[in-house]
């Protein structure tokens, strides 16, 4: 990658940091209030402050960055998901975890991914309750409030943490999966987290809080953009359940420290 | 209650707060270093910050309590639980969510619960991480870092958050059970969230923030003393898996806002 170019993601990652700040105060004045609910499916919401944020940042972004494309939960929701391309795509959740958003969980945040050649180049994901921004740029590091990162250095399934999310399908086949996959899981590792943010999950593994996650069925690129640059920047892996390519269109994911993916994709080997 | 009584209660949870927060500033001090770790079990930890936290505890209470009996976690776990009389007792949990710590995943708290005629009369639980400071007194009220707080309003159960874990045990009947309760209430509830304290699961009730909450084979009374206490003077319910009264000694809680208890118990029917 030529010097101007890196330049310029130092510039994208500046403006994305800025948009998500701001995106997470909005999240943060109104995280403590009653909010007017809308369901997307009977167990996927959204509130007005998903789509005004994703109007925010759209429009802070589109300032900075005339010719780059577009990729956003909320207007997904309505249009479908644009076709991502090789053109330089940003990739947004403007708040990931809208349940705990409702709820007043704390693990909420704003994800925002520049991809380019399909590759997520720049991340940023920021969570306005804890005040954790998470950062990273492709070859250059993930970074938590400014402080280098690191994946967790456990190599032993046994002593890791699992995180993953039950998602939003309740058909027979997806309960049952799901349940399965941690029937069979439980006996494999130390614990099991749902925290209900799959960007939030991504960032807890390049931070070393999380060993290892997946999610089967996971809403969008927007979830997933951000933090698996993030989290590779750790020194983290990602992968599809199989154990092959991750790709961010696919709606399956897994992800562990630097160590445990063969251990994690044994774990869940017949069930995905 | 008398007058006397309640001025002592004041003073008993003036105490409890003053040494939960110092507890609170050791864990905080040692989260983000690494660990040496003990395992009870294969699946239950213990790190010398539990040790260090339950004498310091233990320490300040008796010195202002003198004549008061102690039940703590991590003695009991080397001496055996003691018998819960009617003296005025006080149940702590030097460090609810070990795992957490170890992994620096920011839901760990301090437990104090004074227990009088074996009913909590006053309770503390304490998250320097994420420095919120839950109290309570029998009759009069649950606080949050000083401010009012209420059970959620929350009447179908389709739109609860359920807060459960997964314990300590990988025994075949166990596991099973874990899974075939996530899969019976994952039909009826909005999501669930595991999030590796069982105090802080209480308290999360007690502000709202949770909706309804069950464990199974949770670790003993130090888990429970204040957290239901707190909960119940939020407004909450506290109650036996089954529908019927609350054992602290049983190993068995299911907890609710103040509409759902029902529903709950109807959901879990059959699996406990």
């Amino acid at each position: 990658m030529g010097l101007q170019q890196g330049e310029d993601l130092e510039l994208c990652l500046s403006v994305a940091v800025d948009a998500a700040k701001k995106a997470g105060q909005v999240i943060l004045n109104s995280f403590h209030k009653a909010k007017a609910v809308e369901l997307k499916g009977m167990h996927d919401l959204v509130t007005e402050t998903d789509k005004a944020c994703e109007e925010a940042i759209f429009k802070q972004l589109r300032e900075a960055f005339e010719s780059h494309k577009f990729i956003g939960e909320e207007t997904s929701s309505i249009d479908g998901i644009p076709l991502l391309t090789d053109a330089p795509t940003w990739v947004v959740d403007p708040l990931d975890g809208t349940t705990n958003f409702v709820h007043r969980f704390p693990f909420v945040c704003v994800s925002i991914g520049l991809v380019i050649n399909k590759v997520p180049v720049v991340g940023v994901v920021y969570n306005p309750i804890l005040d954790e921004l998470f950062t990273g740029i492709e070859g250059k590091g993930a970074f938590l409030n400014g402080e280098r990162i690191y994946a967790s250095s456990q190599e032993s399934i046994e002593n890791a943490l699992l995180a993953t999310e039950v998602g939003v399908k309740r058909d027979t086949v997806t309960v049952d999966r799901t349940t399965n996959l941690l029937n069979q899981l439980m006996y494999k590792v130390r614990s099991l987290r749902l925290s209900g943010s799959c960007a939030m999950n991504l960032c807890g593994l390049a931070c070393g809080r999380l060993d290892l996650f997946y999610e089967i069925g996971f809403g969008g690129p927007w979830d997933v953009a951000a933090g698996t640059l993030i989290l590779r920047e750790a020194g983290g892996l990602v992968f599809d359940p199989h154990g092959g390519e991750f790709d961010m269109m696919s709606h399956l994911i897994a992800a562990s420290n630097g160590h445990l993916k063969q251990a994690l994709v044994e774990g869940m080997a017949g069930l995905v």
